[in-house]
């Protein structure tokens, strides 16, 4: 009786194994590789797990690789257990964070990870619209909600603050400096955008659950809330308003990482209406990709039109939501993996980082074609990048790296400075050694740009953060982070005069610090219980409007 | 040493089992189902092959189900290996073939293939364009082919016929019913179009094989061949000219089943230029399918597009081919099963068969929208459909029906006959009983209408086919096949002065019989040793003008 289900086990391992196409064992027939470390079915669920949170970021869901290289079983088997364990322990200079050193896994976990590694890789499940509409909560309907504020704060200027590992967002009154609401949202906040007015704020978790939140209530809170997939970073509003209609605040889309999807909302309700898959073939290898990640989405102003970056096919697809039963989508062939970017001055044209690939790519969103793909420094990591306009060059849109120490700025005026127009124009040293920048960011009321150095290994680099003069293009100052405070800078936002820089000191207890972005002066210091791992920053006013 | 191996595949079963949703056995578990009937990998390999070849048609390649039901593991071990057996070998009223009986599988085969249906549905693998590209041949290049006709024949009035069993084309000269060339193609090979210019032959095999065929050859040869899938139904070329450009000939694609994707292809050397996924989300349900099927794909007269039916998502792409790179697609919502369909008499308007949902879906594709979905009796199969223009009604569009005896008219005139537009106006019953309608044709040049009867189960049904008037709108003759002829009537095509209507007697040594359309008689038989299980019938004139 026992052999009889063995012998069924053996057939039916060697069909899915067949099926998932890693020949480890087949039937009547020797293990060919390393014998695997065993794993039991608790260790897995937990692998699993840490995998999703810690991982899969870089390296994919299905470990097919993105940043970070593929761990699919042939690999981590020839690595072996041990090297594995060493990766996970003390991390890469290629950007790999020391999960063990750093204290973020025990050495069980990471001698559990390591075994994981060797298996081949569950298929995490689908998330399909009736999925999606079961986890819908509409709190309370439009016609319920205020109808103006129920407040004498400027909403407008408001900042949301992304308390990460607390899965909360913290809104802050910038007048007072003091919270107005600190609500529980999706796990890992990623992003936060506002809708057209600046009445609400979309929040988006790792866990792919967006919350709607109404501003105009004394204390904000979640009116309406929905979980479009395991695993996202994106979502955005409609915001064309023009010959075609006015389409503000009637739709919003969440980019998903898992299922490879994106999710079309209504706007006020977030009531599921649509799912579309990514799943494709990449630009330039023409290869299959099961599980092509919606990276950036932002909305554009020429179309009724969503630009959507589908990361792992190095395609940005604007998606039409003019007539979603009869839905246009334009694939524009671009490069992989495609990961974040913003607009020029203009808002005409939409620069994309393409990651791997060392590229920005172009894309003219009036006539939704690719313009082109610019060379810059390794591993570009723009956030939504910097305009400025420079007295030589023109208009230029500014990036920093995550591989390089420096800042790049490309020409953005085809018109009136054609000669500069889609060509780096210069490129800015970082002082010291290596990349690591996160973010970079300006506003029309100072005369500077400012990038962090957030993932750099060096710790004196990770806690500062540089200001670039627009007109000379040079670096003019390094801000430190005070001695006590004990994280890392990451990631600016302005408040809506532009007198105000607010950067995160990105701590489990952190702090947000606010200077004067002209005399680079610390102005106020925001701290307290409730700071929890504070990482990125959203005015009301600056989100709506796009600038950066 | 021997425990420790299968602790280890009890792991890896679990994780798998997890990975495709069918637990079976979980580790440390008894299986909880029948116990399945062991199955050896040479059978696992036979049965894949019969099952592709014979059952993924109606049950899907992943078994989920199309037109017929799903086949998976849950439903299968509940029915028992000796009910599937017996569904196999008897076949059921809904349209099953009786394979065992009917001889086509034999007693061990038909035993082996209800094991084979009580484990996880092995799945297929990718086909991407590295794949695509290494089978492409290019054996004649263009500029060394003949510029001119290199015959006195006139090739608008050759008749490609199908040789379904023999993987192979015959090419037949009207004016000497004598092949001018038979050539192997693809396996299976499902259906013929031409170019614009009724130059070249495309064939599209099962296989998922397109062979380019140059007419102008003395004896027309194969110029150009590629494998575009490992399972398809459908091909296609570029027929826009207009403001746009000219594009008749640049570009051809190819609609798969398994990969659910479709491909185009450079027109004149069958080049592989892209590959795009149908992966997605039901229209209705939101349910995801990873396996939609593309079917019938036309060509438009309006835009540089192609009209893609995508099967189980029950959307109708049109796919922009003005600019690859920024390729545009338009995703109609219409209704499950797309399937078979063709052009209005304006061919301004598609009308396509929603099989699993009993209607026919008509797309505008001028205005590139669904106008509406029109309820038709049971699982409607027009083919390309049958248009004519009625004295009461003005134009219709006439569908015959697999699961009905009958066929419905449906007006097409919104302008001049709004009150019939987009109505069955008509059901004109069969005589006899039950459906099985495979295809439905007309010309200009005949006042009849003539539906087949293919899949009836009836001997003496399948073996009738019947003239309709078109302006009664009843059947006014019956054919019935030559006794010494033992196969079933199947599919229609006219000569180009439409004086000559052709049918096959699909059999394994069939024969071609050829009638007056106007006075019913027998003209001519075609027979010979060549004429192995002829199927479909493709005038060139006639495919390169879409007369029906």
């Amino acid at each position: 009786m026992k052999k009889r289900k063995i012998a069924r086990l053996v057939v039916v391992s060697s069909i899915l194994l067949g099926s998932v196409g890693v020949k480890v064992f087949a039937q009547n027939q020797e293990p060919q590789e390393t014998k695997l470390p065993p794993l039991s079915k608790q260790e897995m669920e937990m692998a699993k797990q840490i995998y999703f949170n810690r991982c899969a970021g870089c390296h994919g869901d299905l470990r097919t690789g993105a940043i970070g290289p593929a761990l699919t079983p042939d690999k981590t088997r020839a690595l072996g257990l041990q090297n594995i364990e060493a990766f996970i322990t003390y991390g890469s200079p290629r950007g790999m964070p020391a999960w063990g050193k750093d204290g973020i896994l025990t050495p069980q976990q990471v001698n559990m990870m390591a075994r994981f590694l060797m298996y081949p890789p569950p298929s995490p499940p689908e998330f399909d619209l009736p999925d999606v509409m079961k986890t819908w909560k509409l709190i309370v309907p439009p016609n319920q909600r205020p109808t103006h504020p129920e407040t004498k704060n400027d909403i407008s200027n408001y900042m949301g603050v992304v308390l990460r590992s607390a899965n909360k967002v913290a809104i802050i009154d910038d007048k007072t400096k003091k919270p107005v609401a600190i609500l529980a949202t999706g796990h890992a906040l990623h992003i936060l955008r506002t809708d057209a007015y600046g009445k609400y704020f979309y929040t988006i978790g790792r866990d792919g659950k967006v919350s709607l939140i109404d501003l105009e209530y004394k204390h904000p809170k979640i009116v309406a809330s929905v979980k479009a997939c395991y695993d996202a970073r994106s979502v955005e509003v409609s915001l064309y308003r023009g010959k075609e209609g006015d389409f503000r605040d009637k739709y919003a889309i969440v980019g998903c990482y898992w299922p490879p999807q994106f999710v079309i909302l209504d706007g006020m309700t977030l009531k599921p209406l649509k799912v579309v898959s990514t799943v494709g073939y990449q630009v330039g290898t023409g290869k299959f990709v099961r599980d092509p990640r919606v990276a950036a989405i932002v909305a554009s102003y020429y179309h009724p039109e969503w630009i959507v970056n589908v990361k792992e096919i190095g395609q940005i697809w604007l998606v039409n939501y003019k007539d979603l039963k009869n839905l246009k989508i334009t694939m524009v062939s671009a490069a992989p993996f495609l990961h974040d970017g913003g607009w020029n001055s203009t808002k005409r044209y939409f620069l994309a980082a393409a990651n791997a690939s060392n590229k920005m790519a172009v894309l003219d969103a009036k006539r939704d074609k690719l313009v082109t793909l610019i060379d810059t420094p390794k591993f570009p990591h723009p956030g939504r990048g910097a305009n400025i306009d420079n007295p030589k060059y023109g208009p230029l849109y500014c990036s920093s790296f995550i591989g390089a120490g420096a800042v790049a700025c490309i020409g953005t005026d085809p018109k009136h400075h054609p000669q500069y127009a889609w060509k780096v124009v210069k490129i800015i040293k970082l002082p010291g050694e290596g990349g690591g920048s996160l973010f970079i960011k300006t506003n029309p009321h100072t005369k500077y740009m400012f990038v962090d150095r957030t993932l750099n290994p060096n710790e004196k680099l990770n806690r500062q953060f540089y200001a670039i003069d627009k007109n000379t293009l040079k670096v003019v100052h390094t801000f430190n982070m005070p001695a006590d405070l004990k994280g890392r800078f990451v990631d600016f936002d302005f408040n809506k005069q532009g007198t105000e820089l607010w950067v995160s000191d990105w701590d489990k207890q952190g702090a947000l610090l606010i200077y004067n972005p002209n005399t680079f002066k610390l102005i106020d210091v925001i701290k307290g219980p409730w700071v929890v791992s504070p990482t990125g920053k959203f005015n009301v006013y600056n989100t709506a409007h796009d600038i950066y």
